[in-house]
């Protein structure tokens, strides 16, 4: 059997999460109907991680195997044509026999968008939380520097998921506001937080981001989120953050 | 009675086109429901233009009458609680007691979108033409010198839609490609086409872009644009882009 490699991007919006369900529209359920249309086999795929209901993509890594020997990129633009307009296969590749979307996984990274304008953003309204008080993105800047390293991120997961171990590392965290405009209008109102670890725990971006938008409108000064990682208390930290934000940007193996 | 100016942005995805109907949502509609809500008032608006179903807008004008005498601030705010989230009000004015925003319009800047990857852009996907054939911009722009300056652009009407003269004025023509990637994703792959006229004939803007779009495939040389605007006939120009691409930008009064 083949070992196959795909990236994938997805508009959330309109799915239930990646997890295949009975009765529900989610990102695994119509991508294993497009491999069986595609492949004429029952194809179980795994994801690098179970991305939640109205959460985006721009680089979702999944692994699964077939008995296919099309060459690669026949095959993207064949499954491609079966696959809804709120999907696309980014990229198609044939993976060593031992890569696993999940295990293999060594670094990921997300991207959270907010909007801070007071008027609304209608043509990125699916993709960034509206959070109508004016942000400090230095502030955020300041209060993000205690969470690179590696720490125990129990007060950023969210409980209900235990884990072996809340301990992970973040590389790096960076916090842009746009400027001027682009094709779909102003971006000055946008901050993007972006994170890159070596793994995630449930939830914890989003309440990062949640933690971070405390810190950004003068709630809580910067020094705020050390306290709050120390404290190891998912209580301690900042509301989870809608998903409409969130975006898994890529993964590194 | 007050004459209030309104600066509307709105997604057309889901309206079918700006004026009111019976049975369709529509941008009007939608605006004049939210106004009889906030102000107790049967308000009859006018925009600078009828939009398409599916076109988009940055910056729509609309004027109107009303007897409110609140600030307009809290005018804007109190209407925005009224409009649904793919319609947003960017701006609130009182207006000179003569304003029309049809009448009294001077230029209207549009811009069509166009992604030409093989890869479809999912978060883009409501607001470019997705063309497969790679174009080539710098073709393009010398086929759209043509257009710029005093013509008769009867090639670039749809017909059914008589108008006293097809004489307009192209002040400028901008074609731009994108490059590296915002937080939507790679940008590398969308084409903006942005037109500013003293008005535009029916179609016409969607006209352009199909007809330029022929010039970036290489189907015909940029020399053909002239012949197309010289002849005078619809059915010489390239297809109607579709809706999905084209956004009204601004209105300069």
């Amino acid at each position: 059997m083949r070992n196959l490699k795909l990236t994938l991007a997805y508009d959330g919006t309109d799915f239930c999460g990646w997890q295949i369900q009975p009765d529900a529209r989610t990102v695994q359920g119509e991508l294993e109907r497009a491999l069986a249309a595609t492949t004429g086999e029952a194809i179980r795929t795994v994801a690098s991680g179970r991305t939640d209901a109205g959460v985006h993509a721009l680089g979702q890594v999944v692994s699964f195997r077939t008995g296919v020997d099309w060459p690669i990129e026949s095959f993207r633009r064949a499954l491609a044509t079966h696959l809804p307009e709120d999907m696309a296969v980014v990229a198609a590749e044939d993976a060593p026999p031992d890569f696993h979307a999940i295990r293999s996984a060594k670094r990921k990274r997300y991207r959270y968008l907010i909007h801070d304008g007071r008027i609304a953003d209608v043509h990125r309204r699916r993709f960034a939380w509206h959070c109508r008080e004016r942000l400090d993105e230095r502030l955020m800047r300041m209060g993000a520097e205690a969470l690179v390293g590696t720490h125990d991120f129990a007060s950023f997961q969210t409980t209900g998921a235990p884990r072996e171990s809340t301990v992970r590392t973040i590389y790096e965290v960076s916090i842009q506001r746009g400027s001027g405009e682009d094709w779909l209008g102003p971006i000055e109102r946008l901050v993007s937080i972006e994170v890159e670890a070596d793994g995630f725990l449930y939830n914890m971006m989003r309440s990062i981001a949640g933690t971070l938008a405390h810190v950004g409108r003068g709630k809580y000064a910067p020094a705020w989120v050390g306290e709050v990682l120390a404290a190891r208390d998912r209580t301690q930290a900042g509301p989870t953050a809608p998903a409409c934000g969130l975006f898994l940007v890529s993964v590194t193996y």
